[in-house]
């Protein structure tokens, strides 16, 4: 080692002894013929103190030193709390430059003044910054907690290929021609969906991985075109048994940051979420639920209100938002695709105005604020229409307020422990949604069906409705369960079909025909033939819950090297066009010779 | 859960409680309307008993159970101390059939009868088998220990991209082409080996990663297209600290079969290696050293050994091979590229006989036995010529005696404690080898040199060659060292170049011009500009390692769904043509728009 000690470990116990350190010179004062070195390596900062002009005089910001020192007290007065070696600093005897560096596109500390782009180009010296070193400690030792929690519970790692055929899972693969074999090609998984069922079937019984997973989509923000996800799946297991191993998962990460997870985790239906929350993601650190008003306005003569759903949601204190507010409001909504967001203020004086108090009865006006539960001072927003749409923009509106009126603490600037933290499962989601749905929100639907699988296609009917899904699959209810913390799935999954002929019926109800689907999944459907186990398992979206835990908007923040909105990596220039030779290497313009059209041209 | 136990844990403390169990029939006998079954989980078995005709007539092999039963002691007499639960069986009152099993592709048990095709394309079943299930075990406890004892050393993990930018690392790059960049194409890792080097730089100075990685080679015997290695990196290190962080990562895992590795490991030196066993990967297990003959030939009269090098190595026992043995050494040579192996035998009654003894001397004939250190009884092989060759061939010769003669104990038959292993450091390789024996060898040679690197090309010469390393390249010796076990190179890793001047001048050896280095990894230089630390690593083969671990000859063994020698998969049947569709979106035949051209065109 070319160091006998870490700077940040050194302490009062170390005074008196000579220790050889290394680091980057991350700050660098001069006083006196004197120099004050803080000098930083993984571990910290420690203050050296250089003495000999010419073994300084050269020294610049992020020189990499390696420093022979006697740790000495510091003057009494001149100690440093804020970091751990404070008490002491190191006279230096010799000091070796071990590397230099040239003038740096960004200064190294705790404040970013560049741009997104700037920083990943730089990725490199991005790191050394405390916030992204942190932050890749917090995930590496997430990553051990899970292991452990897993091994501890008798599940056993196993790697499943990358290099794969096409997995039907509601996103386009990534694809790569295989040079052996010329025309054909691999895909990248979207999941080890199918492989971790196949170890089921091949009594593995326990299995988790953390795994890297691709899907090469229309890149929404925050979306990355490789991600990580915590995968696993067990045998002879129902519902609660997955559940409960999760909770234990993810109170073990969370006192990471100091957070107690209050177990058992609350559960809501599907159909409640989308009710009170017009979402399947609610985000319960504050109240605001949604009051569906059909009923109560059921003999309006509000032509709006005249409706299939009408639906409220109070904005505390909203009563007093200005005019231009207000026509924000109707912008915002406009965005989503709403005509506009209707609305009722109830003045403080007790005052009901707004335009929608102009058009519904004394009646309805009298008993709105009861019904809803506003507050004088409260502005009451309105969606009517078909019921999803018109949730959705409720739903969407309740988490806009919360944000606006303070209900959720600011992440970022208050320490994680004592944040608010909603953990909720949404259990009882449909088990199809029509194809039409799933297209238009951005999926590819597997199959030509009217209907696509909601979860996937391998998850199983709840036991009572095994005989009607294929009769009546708009009410059929999956047997899976997702994971919400402040609004963010960060897991699903759910018990699997076992039995191959409730595959085949849902494969049936998705419009996948047999010949396709064996096709795409012969192999599955043929080891099921083979005593299958029933199964069931889960999926941990590890990118976006490592982001809630340490506190970042972003996904990009709690990847090492990650890549920008449309797939590209600024630092390697990834992708990049390849030479003439590469493409004729992979076989991909392989054109099969075809006999017959030899013989046509020939004769 | 549909089970209260694990059959494999039951024992005699369970006698008298009523127990759910589940698993698969792997066996059934019947015996006067009773029936006798094994049935099995992935903890072991146990024999369950069933009266009533009714619940077990209908059984077949591989149907997966749940069974209700009492634990009772088994008759005195009828104990099976083969398995664990061998003094109890389970008297059952209800049986539940979870899942039926169509009639097996082959049985599942101990025994082998089909070949290695049928297997991997049932692998789910394959995977019930004892000695497969046991070896994903093993494989999940070696990561387990590995990691553990990494994080106890202050290493983090961090997952680095698999979507990147192509790196020159002797082999061919699979590519995925971008749809969203079209023509331009991202590359599956050779290793993380650029990414690690960053990640130094960006100071995290501990890395690790269980990192799955890609090479698109022409398969040779038992090659993966993606394969497994365990990968380190540490800043500030000397090569004594990561051969130390190897040894301690050996002997734990070692320690999971009951073998004790001795540290420190033994090491020699690559010219060693190549003169003593004619290998760099030389297996230590028995003797039978190489002898320079060449000296004391000098003055023989037989043109074979008017040679640059002469060659000898002793086969125990070997006078007495009959003839058609000899020649079929000779066979062996000729398919090695040689004109044959010269030999003499040296017969018990100290009679010197075969075809070189004809031709040497009668002074060289009479000290030859005691030169080489042969026995009567012994043959002598003989090799003459180039010296890389004739080591190469008389290594190899050294490896085929020690097996045929017996020295290296069967590795499937001998338990592994008892077994001998060779642990050995191979260190002082030259740091670069001319490109057309690279190339001879099958590798890509990077850049267009005469020379190219034998570790790669980030890898530092030893500190006493930095000045002359390019004037004299082939002189200069890596920083490097290479851990191999029975003559399998397992691992091996370098101190890097931290330095961009030292870099560069490394690539201008290869012939990689200044152009070509920006390029193709010109942000590696670029951030080596910022403060790069002192830094080196090292990688583990892990499937080859978890192979040697298990007993097994092939790393297909140990990968739980392999691929063929020609990167197909019997399972999956990837790779698969893709549709129109899919082959149109992934941009792979996208024609820029080139105004010349079209402008030419409307002209």
């Amino acid at each position: 080692m070319l160091r006998t000690h870490q700077l940040g470990k050194l302490n009062a116990e170390h005074i008196g002894q000579t220790v050889t350190v290394a680091g980057w010179v991350a700050r660098r004062r001069d006083h006196g013929g004197v120099a004050f070195i803080d000098l930083r390596d993984a571990s910290g900062i420690a203050q050296i103190v250089v003495h000999d002009e010419s073994q300084f005089d050269h020294l610049r910001n992020e020189y990499v030193l390696q420093v022979t020192a006697e740790v000495k007290a510091r003057p009494e007065g001149s100690e440093n709390s804020n970091i751990a070696s404070g008490d002491v600093e190191l006279y230096a005897s010799e000091v070796t430059v071990l590397n230099t560096a040239a003038a740096l596109p960004f200064q190294i500390d705790e404040h970013v003044e560049v741009g997104e782009e700037v920083r990943l180009k730089h990725r490199y010296l991005d790191l050394r910054r405390p916030e992204p070193a942190r932050i890749m400690r917090l995930r590496s030792e997430v990553n051990r907690i899970a292991r452990n929690l897993l091994a501890d519970h008798d599940f056993i790692e196993v790697e499943t290929p990358t290099l794969t055929r096409s997995t039907p899972e509601g996103a386009r693969d990534f694809l790569v021609p295989a040079r052996l074999e010329p025309g054909s090609w691999y895909a990248l998984p979207q999941s080890p969906q199918l492989f971790k069922q196949l170890l089921q079937v091949g009594g593995i019984e326990r299995y988790y991985q953390i795994a890297r997973c691709y899907r090469d989509e229309d890149f929404r923000a925050d979306r990355q075109p490789e991600f990580t996800q915590l995968d696993i799946e067990a045998s002879f297991v129902e519902q609660d048994d997955i559940i409960e191993l999760g909770e234990k998962l993810l109170t073990e990460i969370w006192k990471l940051i100091g957070v107690d997870v209050i177990t058992p985790i609350p559960r809501i239906t599907y159909k409640d979420a989308m009710e009170k929350y017009g979402t399947d993601k609610p985000d319960m650190r504050f109240g605001l639920e949604l009051t569906d008003m059909t009923e109560y306005f059921k003999d309006t003569p509000f032509r709006v209100f005249q409706n299939e759903y009408v639906g409220a949601v109070v904005m505390p204190g909203g009563a007093a938002q200005p005019r231009r507010q207000l026509d924000a409001w109707q912008e915002w909504a406009k965005q989503r695709g709403a005509h506009g967001l209707a609305y009722v203020l109830y003045k403080e004086d007790g005052e009901m105005t707004g335009p929608v108090s102009k058009n519904i009865t004394e009646t309805e006006l009298a008993g709105l604020a009861e019904k809803v539960g506003a507050n004088p001072g409260d502005a009451i927003f309105f969606a009517a229409g078909d019921p999803a749409d018109s949730r959705a923009l409720l739903g969407a509106a309740r988490v806009e307020i919360g944000h606006r009126v303070g209900l959720i603490k600011n992440n970022s600037e208050v320490p994680a422990e004592e944040q608010d933290w909603s953990f909720v499962w949404v259990v009882d989601a449909p088990l199809f949604e029509p194809a039409a749905l799933a297209e238009a929100e951005g999926d590819v639907a597997v199959g030509d069906g009217a209907w696509t699988a909601v979860h996937h296609a391998f998850t199983s009917p709840k036991p009572e409705y095994l005989d009607t899904f294929d009769t009546n699959p708009g009410e059929a209810l999956a047997y899976a369960y997702d994971i919400v913390i402040n609004g963010n799935e960060i897991g699903g999954g759910s018990i699997r079909i076992h039995n191959q002929d409730v595959q085949k019926r849902v494969f049936k109800v998705m419009g996948i025909s047999e010949e396709d689907a064996q096709e795409k999944f012969g192999f599955l459907l043929d080891a099921f033939q083979y005593g299958a186990p029933p199964h069931g398992g889960i999926a941990f979206g590890w990118d976006r819950m490592i982001s809630l835990l340490a506190g970042t908007d972003s996904i990009r923040e709690v990847i090492a090297f990650p890549k920008t909105g449309n797939g590209h990596d600024p630092l390697t220039d990834a992708p990049a066009p390849i030479t003439d030779a590469q493409r004729t290497e992979t076989g991909v313009d392989y054109v099969p010779e075809e006999d017959d059209v030899t013989e046509e041209v020939n004769a």
